[in-house]
């Protein structure tokens, strides 16, 4: 017997639960317990003053494939379902913890993400003017919906109605959302998760990942990846019991959809699914609940109007999460 | 026989050139023959006026998964060094042709890029006014250099001196920069290429790539990924065999950086390699030539000054570009 072989024996039993896998496999970030506490107080200041809150996620998780990262995987996501959503829980009354990929879109500020900045500023006086006077203006002709923007961010900041935290990989979104899972359940029932966000099905463990940048020079490259535990079923289950859930489920394939997002209720028991698919995600969607299936859509006129589909979805669920808190308490 | 095998024999012969394999396996963005002849022009423009052109690369590819994209391979890269170098070839006299990453850092508007625009944004009349004017303003307590920026943005601008072109994907990045190659192949010895992109050395042919979302329940995901031809091949021996070319090496152990980037200049005869290593990136940096290596770097003392170790970067090509224009010259 080898001291090898020893201390095999000594080593701990393969932890399988998902819980366990979080801990072994996905690097908790350091600021995970303050972040928690943030959200904790948060839920509660609100709860208290008679407003629901919800998490939203949004934007994609980056897979690093390399411990010293230079190559990640990444899921396509501009983050604009995220935060225009938060806009509207807002308006609804809702108090939002915005749990974002760093540098998606951003509530209110998404408006300028297709310009560049610099173009929409001017100096006070005009173009004929000297730039001497150094004061910086917006050119409301460049950006016409600014003030209005603005006073909004102003009012939503003065409330303290929007907590942001930010995300980059796949093991800090993980671990914060289990973070706010748990910050807000002791606000029971008054919680809605609404896990917008692009999350990868797959990952490299820390054990397997190589530490420096790959090689080329070593030719074609095989990458063998792990499946992401599925972390909606200890949300629901063990995290947050009391909460109203909803996933999203994007496919590019429709006809597999709306069977998907049935499924995903059956295997986790939560509220809802908003179904899509990727080319038509901006005009169409589906609210699965389990008796229930609420077709949304926006039309060319709507768009016109700008309308969003989010003003639906957000109409759509905080209605559900109404009648759920109902439920609930009765 | 069946008509299988003779269909097979009627195949093409394998194209074992790089061109050949870019036409074949990388798909040409549809506006690239739009873009070629904007930055002919561009470079005849400015040629004519007496100035050098540089054509800078830079941010990171996205390497599709799947045809319809969910997921897709990336490279690390902010786009910070060709954004603020984009800055200093200009101030050098350069005309600057910015082949970029779309969203990555963009020269004289990175600067916003840690702060929320509209956190740096207040109604005139400051806080205690009415918001009713609604002319928005620049709170240049939050942004101190905004006037700089803004007025060296627009005489820029007004010069015509910067023509930013957009890539996100590989493919479109390197069909792009062959095309900026045979744009600028006109002026010769003239011309620069700043090859800064962060480049993905894998990728997965459209014949072997599926079209919809790969599906996580299918299990583990095997990837196995091609390489990347390596394009500074035919881009010095044939696209723009006149043009002063660096080349960028970035490894995360510095023990084999000098060694590849000497190799590099072996295999590809381009003028030099500016080699960094992934942490001390942004404070040192070798740039290695056939005959010499020269170490730049900025202190601490240099940062609190704001100097930025590209203005060095900057320096040293340049003037190794004016000689090496007198060299083909004479």
């Amino acid at each position: 017997m080898t001291t090898t072989s020893e201390s095999k024996v000594m080593a701990e039993p393969r932890i399988s639960s998902i819980d366990g896998k979080l801990a072994e496999e996905f690097a908790v970030p350091s600021h995970a317990e303050e972040v928690k506490e943030k959200m904790a107080a948060f839920a509660r200041h609100h709860d208290a003053a008679g407003r629901r809150v919800v998490l939203i996620t949004s934007g994609g998780t980056k897979v690093p494939l390399e411990s010293r990262t230079v190559r990640f995987l990444d899921n396509f996501s501009s983050g604009r379902r995220g935060a225009s959503s938060a806009e509207y829980f807002i308006d609804s009354g809702y108090a939002v913890i915005f749990l974002h990929r760093h540098r998606s879109l951003y509530p209110y500020t998404r408006m300028f993400s297709t310009i560049n900045m610099l173009d929409a500023l001017k100096f006070r006086g005009g173009e004929g003017a000297s730039s001497n006077s150094g004061e910086v203006v917006v050119n409301q002709q460049v950006l016409p919906n600014i003030a209005k923007a603005l006073k909004r961010y102003q009012e939503v900041k003065e409330g303290k109605l929007l907590l942001p935290i930010e995300f980059s990989t796949l093991s800090e979104y993980l671990h914060l959302l289990k973070a706010a899972a748990q910050a807000l359940s002791t606000i029971g029932s008054k919680a809605m998760f609404y896990l917008a966000a692009a999350v990868s099905d797959f990952y490299i463990p820390a054990s397997e990942m190589p530490e420096h940048k790959i090689q080329s020079s070593n030719g074609p490259l095989q990458l063998s990846m792990n499946m992401v535990p599925k972390i909606l079923s200890p949300l629901v289950k063990d995290w947050a019991p009391q909460a109203f859930v909803i996933s999203f489920k994007l496919e590019t394939d429709a006809t597999i959809l709306l069977d998907k997002a049935r499924r995903a209720l059956d295997t986790y028991r939560h509220q809802a699914v908003v179904a899509n698919v990727l080319d038509s995600r901006r005009g169409y969607v589906v609210v699965v609940t389990r008796d229930t299936q609420a077709e949304l859509m926006v039309t060319e006129e709507d768009v016109k109007n700008e309308v969003e589909i989010e003003e639906r979805i957000v109409s759509n669920l905080t209605s559900a999460h109404k009648k759920f808190i109902t439920q609930q308490a009765g």
